[in-house]
């Protein structure tokens, strides 16, 4: 098993960390982003998608798409736990997990690829090119605050995102928060503080470096 | 176990095809979107997200997201399997089930959600109100597009979304093919022969009239 992945990508990022909190090493294959290496034929050969991350079974499966793959390492390494050890924390896990993606994640992803000059016509990752629009770029960022807003909500009756454990949704989330600030200029307001006591805490996990 | 959804809404289709294939009956509430019950004290409290379908279990816990629905229901009622029978099958079933998601249903919703008059500040479902984004429409439905011609393409290598079996990428895929042709205007163009005949088979079955 073999992960094709980039380090500047915030999706491989949530795959390293998994993999960090389950103990497991595999190898990690560069995929060079900058020099458009996803474009490759050999690339597009192993994902027909042209995104990274990855994982590629010792048959040669492809896996793709981020949840998929830490639901499908969940499987084969299911301990520790990270999505829950019943199908009902399971579905609770997946369910805060997804939503931190699509609220959180998806949509600082799409404040910044329909703001950076380099992703001009690659608004939409994947194999067709979408050109950027830009009044997507403000109804994006307040997805994100109407995100931390909202989770910040959540975190101040809970200690983690699916509930009493750590588990997948923190990981996306973390991963979510440093994209945010870093590539979106959307670092946790100080008005949130559960969020803030959260991210602190769960952010300072040794897999988090990964 | 109880479904909330509402006849209208394509994603409770989901749900409901997936349970007809299971050959499981559950009952079924009606949420009214058209009379905004959604966004009622009473369905908040099932869920703060205020989208159809949710799943309550008897001991009231709420799971929404569909792909997040169906794989609890498989979990729990394992046949027929709907994802495959295996870990490896499972991803393979969800990997491309969450592409027709992002790439087709998400693109089909977006088209319809930016474009409808009676949807003006409700451009994405939730708890938050979006303005529509008129550059959106056209992107959306060139999306669809491609949609449609990247899944033929792939349809004339095998007989079903996810490879040799019948799976849940299939209801995911029928369903959007439905709504799109509906609500977008955009039905699956004459020239691709391979989806067409794969929507034949299996619109066919006896669940799609879920």
């Amino acid at each position: 098993m073999k992960l094709y992945q980039s380090s500047a990508s915030p999706n491989s990022r949530r795959v390293r960390i998994f993999l960090a909190e389950k103990g497991i090493s595999m190898p990690l294959v560069p995929v060079d982003l900058g020099a458009k290496e996803q474009f490759s034929d050999a690339y597009a050969a192993i994902n027909p998608r042209r995104v990274v991350p990855v994982l590629v079974l010792d048959d040669g499966t492809a896996i793709g798409e981020v949840p998929v793959i830490l639901r499908y390492l969940e499987e084969v390494f299911p301990e520790p736990p990270l999505f829950g050890a019943t199908p009902q924390a399971r579905a609770r896990a997946a369910m805060w997990e997804r939503r931190v993606e699509l609220e959180g994640f998806a949509a600082a992803m799409e404040a910044v690829r329909n703001a950076v000059p380099g992703l001009k016509s690659r608004a939409i990752a994947g194999p067709h090119d979408y050109e950027q629009i830009p009044a997507l770029v403000e109804r994006s960022r307040q997805r994100v605050r109407n995100f931390y807003s909202d989770f910040d909500a959540r975190l101040t009756d809970v200690p983690f995102i699916a509930g009493e454990e750590f588990s997948v949704a923190d990981i996306t989330a973390v991963v979510t928060v440093d994209f945010a600030a870093k590539a979106a200029g959307l670092p946790i307001p100080d008005e949130h503080r559960a969020l803030k006591r959260w991210y602190d805490k769960v952010s300072a996990r040794a897999s988090m470096g990964a």
